[in-house]
């Protein structure tokens, strides 16, 4: 892996397009529709091997996202995120070229959002299914029928389904509490077809968070299914549901700067700014920001034994490694580390580059960095 | 504070020229050179504020940014941060045009570098005051002198002196626990010059981090000083030696997306891909990602009673608030939120809209929003 320079995100393109495709091939054999979330990614390019498997709708989170993704010919965009009245005019820009689907969890707002628009305009309800950051509680049928009730009183906004992002997954620790949520996800959800199904025949239920998705077989019941994260994968997944390493898609690549025999600490040129500052809490370890990989000419392998990345400041990383690997790696060495949660090293990171040398790109601007590497 | 759609990094000007012009007067007062930490602003408008005061060298944290900053006149550049031996070609690039301030710990590292460069490179050597993250500790004068005997084989090397980063004053809570960091630092470099100063008469001792920088008045025997928080602070800075809220001079804009009666929650745009998901750990109140202020026209006051930003997703924020708070706060509104750690959340936002309406740039690119943002 010659020609880096700075810290750069690279992406083994073949697990990339595996995990795609494994995904597709779940969500066709229970009769859904793949709807993924591009937030993870933000890339054309990426967008591009989706649309090769046959998706044609997807989600974001952002109307900033959703102009992207429309620019490279995405007609069927939903903004998995409360409906953000100040950017009405991008909503109304939106509306008239592609089918815009956006997400509400208010009737005032609803109302205002009615007032304003000028095409057809598609509205999931948001239901918070235990996650308790937003939506409507299934139960709370008062708040749902008062939202219905300003959907229906203008004739451009169209009712779509419930929308639900069981994101306490990501506190599981186990296949078996993955899929005690996704049970207990698809047993709120249906109850809301039984009761509104015969008024909106065409209401769709759809959920989507990586970790249910990943683990759970049957989404025969659900209409749509909302993924993002999968696309690369990464250290939280594994550490959630038992996601394979080999699976995780994208790695940093950063230099050693310096290296501190005492500690067995090795200083990387690749910090928060870098990396995103999120991190796991492994037991016996404490934090770990990411974990070393070998790299190699088409991609990397695991390196044994595990290294972690144990602090990050703005710049820098330190890595704490055993005595033969502290040996073993020098000063002016790139080094491959595995993310901890890639959807934010990738908005972080701005770009990527493939193992094969291609740059790929992303909505925020490919660094200039990358767009000169050559892959040697 | 109107026409704003999406998160946006307001900055007061007046409060961030007050930040530069103290600790200017600080280092006048001491005989000290100020060479200001540029990584916190990466701006080139920012910057130009302190040339203003007088300032005409300052410091960088990457090679990158060296680049950005030499495109703007700066001629005296130090990046502090290890040397990065794979970006020689932007080192000799650099070196050609401006007085370029390297920093070393490893005598091969300088031996490689000193093969390479074609113009005069200087170079400081990195002390570790206990931060341990990276530098020589300034006793084990063994591996110092091995690093020195490196530059003097080669006549483009050019000793410059002892740098440090008392990081660890990021883990003080009070000005007295700030004010020992300061004196173990000051008492730790001493010896250095007293050893070396016979033999380097130019050599200069040049510490810097915010907290110190802030809090400590002498810095007479002190050559340079380095802090870069300063020029917005942030409410780790409050956290760690009680700067006043009102000097802090950067403050995000998020519209309101939704609002939760049940535990008075209200959902912000803004989220880790905004703020960074840095975080402070209060007393009484777990994780806070930022606190609430009242926007205004022309800036910002503080809000009673304090309310906080509790938790971050990648675009959503959660603002705890009390009952009364809760009522008054409208879906569509824009609130303003003192951020954590200003150097990554300016890093995250990519630019700055001043209160009077003028967009401010960074290094990494100013965001559209930002660009067609005008202030009503």
């Amino acid at each position: 892996m010659m020609g880096i320079t700075e810290p750069t995100l690279l992406l083994d393109t073949r697990k990339c397009k595996a995990n795609i495709r494994a995904m597709v091939a779940k969500a066709r054999r229970n009769g859904a529709r793949l709807r993924p979330h591009f937030k993870t990614h933000q890339s054309h390019q990426i967008g591009r091997w989706f649309r090769e498997e046959g998706i044609d709708a997807i989600t974001v989170s952002s109307l900033r996202m959703a102009s992207y993704f429309a620019q490279d010919g995405w007609k069927d965009i939903t903004v998995a995120f409360p409906v953000n009245l100040p950017e009405i005019d991008t909503i109304k820009r939106l509306a008239k070229d592609i089918t815009l689907n956006l997400t509400t969890l208010d009737a005032d707002t609803t109302r205002r959002l009615g007032e304003q628009v000028e095409s057809d305009v598609h509205l999931f309800i948001k239901v918070d299914l235990g996650n308790r950051r937003t939506g409507i509680p299934p139960s709370d049928t008062a708040a749902i029928d008062a939202v219905l009730a300003a959907i229906d009183v203008y004739p451009l906004l169209h009712f779509k389904g419930f929308l639900s992002h069981a994101g306490h997954s990501y506190q599981a620790r186990s296949k078996e509490e993955v899929m005690a949520i996704h049970t207990a996800s698809v047993a709120a959800l249906l109850p809301l077809r039984a009761r509104y199904g015969a008024r909106y025949p065409n209401m769709m239920l759809a959920p989507g968070d990586t970790p249910t998705c990943s683990v759970a077989e049957d989404f025969s019941q659900m209409d749509e299914m909302r993924p993002g994260n999968f696309v690369f994968h990464d250290l939280m997944q594994c550490q959630i549901w038992g996601c394979e390493k080999e699976r995780i898609a994208a790695v940093m690549a950063c230099p050693v700067v310096a290296k501190h025999a005492d500690r067995h600490e090795i200083i990387l040129y690749g910090g928060g700014v870098h990396f995103s500052k999120d991190f796991l809490e492994l037991e016996g370890l404490g934090r770990s920001h990411g974990e070393l990989v070998r790299l190699e000419r088409d991609g990397w392998r695991s390196h044994t034994p595990e290294c972690h990345l144990t602090k990050l400041s703005q710049e820098h990383g330190t890595l704490r490694v055993d005595a033969e690997t502290f040996q073993r790696i020098q000063i002016g060495d790139v080094l491959g580390i595995l993310p901890v949660h890639s959807c934010m090293t990738a908005h972080a990171m701005r770009g990527y580059l493939s193992v094969e040398g291609e740059t790929i790109d992303h909505m925020n601007g490919e660094r200039s960095s990358i767009a000169s590497i050559r892959h040697q």
